[in-house]
């Protein structure tokens, strides 16, 4: 998220009541999880194991629970509790707003879109020229809809971040201050959810289609006219390159990328990257012929106990 | 889908621009993609591999991008795009119109039937009598309900068939222009999509009992007195006789058919026609006796492989 | 499900137009199906293979369809059907009220929640202090939200249970008059499905956090800051202990227990009861290591299946 106005390193850190370290005047342009960060951003790290990937990424602020120097050209918020400033500084900056109507007022809708009844659009949307969202759709605050978009009923767009802290007693919420953009030209079935990213946004690619039951996770970036069938689940920070096919029930676990037109075959599960332009199948997921033939062996078993058991 | 007033040859080929060859009068008196067509249809076919299919067929008009013969009784409509001049001519004769409000005023509502808030039915919708239709539940035009029905809510009946053309660089959505046919007596859980058929109908029998979270693609029939459980998976042009019971998360591909009286297990993946009266189990599914032989066969693993290595 | 006002055994049998053993004075306080009874509870049971287990528990009414002696400060009701008998003095004790509004006059929100356009909150619901639920969200009739519990669009709190009796030609509908309870500091994801009780209550437990499109049946009970990720699907009758962590597409089926802080990786099925402080893995589960080992060992099938060859 960018900030609607730069704050100062110095502003920041009085907000948090917190220690720092480098130029009180330093510039604060945008406040970002860790997974989408770039110059000028403020970022928050709370473990030692991914220290070394906070302090090295684009982001030029950390917020940070242990005293270190601060890399060169970046600056350093101190913290007990890193994770719980960075919300506070979300809720801060993006506050939940309520709606007391279907269609906020401060929504932008395109010329020749056709919006059926029930359709919830919350504030700040953008929903661009010749699309058509059927009855009972949910559109949380600040998505992007491109043109020529179909959403069938009963599909919600940027609900929050599946995204929670483990405490010792309790899960703690990140808020979500992202977006889900979705790009001209796509088809949602019904009863989808396309959650909005973190920090940055969710993106369902130009021109692809997709059936209904899906979800997609919280920053995922689907490509060009991929093709999902009904009931897959995309979990967060999933890259699918362009032209990849799902079919049914796929699920696919966070943080790996399934590369340009590949075709993964019903109820398979993705487990890790794969490579682009071939078929798989089989949960974990492997080439397709390979488990056709997995497949087959299996089936010999009664033949190979048969030989065991003669033989001992 | 039948036509309101029927077509001659000449009239489509004049709409479409094309060349035809046949009695100018003949009369086309329905528009139906091939998966269900009879005496009087008009359809098409652009792959060679479909060519005979499409001319032996019961449509009596075929568009076709091949200067072929006509079979004795047929007539042939020439076109370089038979699957956009077919969808030209559905979006003609079925143009979707919008609703301004909940409940449409061309629906008909049966007596005794008690529809909650926010519910959206759309034109030429027909519900019978005595139905519950819970709230937020969506029903798309042209759908049909019988008596007893109860709909929970967030369920969405007629949503759009699932059906692309792979063009080079996108692609492009058959209108669907069928329905979706709830019968008497079923009773469809929260969050369930019922798409209606590409050009005739989806069908859930009488007496079935679906769960939440189901799917059931354009143009299944599902029969009477069935039961799925929850996040079953079905995709378009299956049939399921009656008495099926699918239980939970269930895949079912397209194109085949369940036997009257089959048990499919749960996470079961249906990959072809399996016979009725019997229990299935497994991802492709098999019969269930046979599916626990293999997984206790599998458990045996360790020991097969400790009397190979102990004999290389 | 308490009576608002206990009968005698006497009125109960009047309504039935049943025969009766016990004194006509004895009191029913509660209706419940056999799954939760207790002291002052009706209940019925129509199978020899449950007289036991009905006419031993807490229940001290029981319908019944065979002549035998009531047990030792118990009465008895028998009846041709127990099943219709008792579905009858349900419908007749909870009978469905529509509703005209989105929100029921007499359902009560507490101080500080915020409720979105297009949500319907049914009759008798109850819903705490600070909670946010989002747009097209459904709550049906006598649903229990404690506070600061978000739920997320498209979900359906308190649809009836999924749950018919087998007649010769067509499913009967069991009317479930139980609740669905969501404790505080709950967050519910998108699309979830939360079905009420049969007679008595569904729980999500405090600080559990649920994803997009999930499913959790009749009467099961989830404990406090459960985790359960997209697409999960839990059947009826399930307990589910604190801490428990189940990843994508996981199905778990009936009647069974997953004790304290397990684990259960994606589209895993749970076939059995599985205990405490655990990984597991696969479709039927088992300990996730065993399972990986397994899947090593399939792997070696080709080698083995080399060796059989070359050797017969």
């Amino acid at each position: 998220m960018k900030l609607a106005k730069p704050l100062t390193l110095e502003q920041v850190a009085t907000i948090l009541k917190a220690d720092f370290e480098g130029d009180p005047e330093f510039i604060i342009s945008g406040i970002n999880e860790i997974h989408k960060v770039e110059n000028g951003d403020l970022t928050f790290v709370d473990h030692p194991k991914y220290y070394d990937k906070a302090l090295s990424s684009a982001a030029t602020t950390i917020i940070i629970n242990k005293k270190v120097k601060a890399p060169v050209g970046k600056a350093l918020i101190f913290s007990d509790d890193p994770f719980k400033d960075y919300v506070d500084l979300v809720n801060k900056h993006r506050p939940f707003n309520s709606c007391s109507q279907m269609i906020s007022a401060s929504a932008q809708i395109g010329e020749g879109t056709i919006i059926q009844p029930g359709v919830f659009i919350g504030n700040n949307v953008e929903v661009g020229k010749n699309c058509l969202i059927h009855a009972n759709v949910s559109i949380y605050d600040h998505s992007v809809i491109g043109d020529n978009v179909i959403i069938h009923s009963g599909t919600v767009i940027g609900a929050d971040a599946f995204y929670f802290k483990r405490r010792p007693d309790r899960w703690d919420k990140m808020t979500s201050c992202g977006r889900a953009i979705i790009e001209s030209d796509v088809e949602i079935g019904a009863c989808c959810t396309i959650d909005k990213g973190v920090s940055g946004d969710t993106i369902i690619g130009k021109g692809s289609k997709i059936d209904n039951h899906i979800q997609v996770g919280h920053d995922s970036e689907v490509g060009k006219n991929c093709l999902f069938a009904s009931q897959v689940g995309i979990a967060g920070c999933v890259t699918i390159e362009d032209d990849v096919i799902l079919w049914g029930q796929v699920g696919v676990q966070k943080d790996l990328t399934i590369g340009k037109g590949a075709v993964v075959l019903g109820q398979s599960g993705i487990a890790k990257s794969l490579s682009g332009g071939k078929v798989y199948f089989g949960s974990p997921a492997i080439d397709a012929r390979n488990k056709m033939k997995e497949l087959a062996m299996i089936k010999r078993l009664p033949e190979i106990i048969e030989y065991i058991d003669g033989n001992k």
